[in-house]
């Protein structure tokens, strides 16, 4: 297994000093899902935990509705993961086309895009959180980032009792993947997950809330902003949606109700 | 066309504090991209310069060799381009192919990566650059950010000549989305490209500096960190590479043999 860092020679230059030395930069490597053994997917991510990735890739794109359906995952030289499904399982299709969740019959828009996540979403529990519990979130996944801490080029995910409490956190280059690789953990652990927010280091996108509305987390609180369609998405699902969530302060974008004193 | 911010109602938490207010948040919407009426790709972006998205992108990944190779691009509702190309030109349908650079036969690695990149990138005449004009170059972006200043969360692009001047800048929710954005429109007014320079605000991720060699952009600086795999291609075609260029400091991955005095 590669590691998560690898050192370079780097040229500082600040002004007229320059320095040589060696810096650590985040891992980027390719690794390619097959089902079945046809390939589904290349991801670029960084390499480790590499089985939760594909667990959760495929639970957050809807290609399985469950964990125990995969009945075995073989490696090829550390960038190739065959699965193979359980008999009996049935995977639709159309599950495996890309772009699902924004390519619909009723044409391409930001509502398509809302309705197709409903169709597939899971049911969320009914939850509340203190808001004490939610303004900690991203300060606890910062102690959760050790390759960042390092390298600074890496994304992180967690996932979050309502205590407040981790239950997996995740590092990648990839903000998607740092986001499977937590879900794809916790699934192993919990199927349905417990009642849990998603933690995110970046930009709370589309596919962001996406992913998490697909597994039934009800909440993502992130340290960045969301997008329009994340907003939308999170009040279409009522799921709880919290953004430049830093030093305490928070912004709360959708599902207010959702948070208790 | 649909704006490039929404106005969304916003509760503000600080501690015990509660404010109900309106915040701008960047637009993100689905467009659907179809070659001759054959879907080839969903992107989640923010509308504005979507022509310049679809140029680039198609330019950047390979499909086409040349602008001009468009013959007529047609809109549907604002979320789907179709692009007919020109008669006479020759598509290899390989190039239609997902993930087409980190598939190859020589197996999934990073190696196989770089070669496949090595294979499809334009030759970069050969330049240098003052180290002075490269350090003014993030700070010179920001000055395009209008949008990000407004949400804090969309990603920016640049490309600038060797003097420092800006050719094209565009933001985007998408990271890669805003580099197409930048090179579509440049590729519009100059092909092949003049000898210049990408400067992004996010990570330099595989990606992105594949897309820049694919165009043949000789150099990419960014603001944060690149991993390892950029890296590697940067090396592997002669490139600058430059992370963490903030305040006039600045790190140099790859290429310092084109800085000069």
């Amino acid at each position: 297994m590669p590691d998560r860092m690898r050192e370079v020679s780097v040229t500082r230059r600040d002004g007229n000093a320059v320095e040589e030395r060696t810096d650590a930069v985040a891992t980027e490597d390719p690794l390619e899902i097959r089902i079945n053994d046809v390939p589904l997917a290349v991801v670029m991510r960084t390499p480790g935990d590499d089985e939760d990735l594909v667990t959760g890739f495929l639970l957050t794109e809807g290609i399985l509705i469950a964990p125990d359906e995969i009945a075995a995952l073989e490696w090829a030289e550390d960038s190739r993961a065959s699965v193979r499904f359980r008999d009996g399982v049935d995977v639709d299709a159309t599950r495996f086309q890309r772009n699902l969740f924004v390519s619909s019959s009723c044409g391409v828009c930001g509502k398509a895009s809302i309705e197709a996540v409903r169709l597939f979403a899971r049911s969320t529990q009914d939850f509340t959180v203190r808001r004490g519990v939610v303004a900690s979130l991203t300060e606890r996944l910062r102690a959760h980032q050790p390759t960042f801490d390092a390298t600074g080029g890496l994304h992180a995910a967690g996932l979050f009792d309502l205590e407040g409490e981790v239950l997996t956190a995740r590092e990648d280059v990839g903000r998607h993947n740092a986001v499977d690789k937590a879900i794809g953990a916790a699934a192993k652990q919990h199927w349905p997950l417990p009642a849990s927010l998603l933690v995110v280091s970046g930009r709370q996108s589309f596919e962001i809330v996406q992913k998490a509305a697909v597994v039934g987390i009800g909440g993502v609180v992130g340290v960045s902003a969301p997008s329009s369609l994340a907003v939308e998405l999170a009040e279409s699902q009522g799921m709880l949606l919290v953004g430049f969530s830093r030093a305490g302060a928070f912004n709360v974008y959708a599902g207010s109700e959702r948070l208790a004193d």
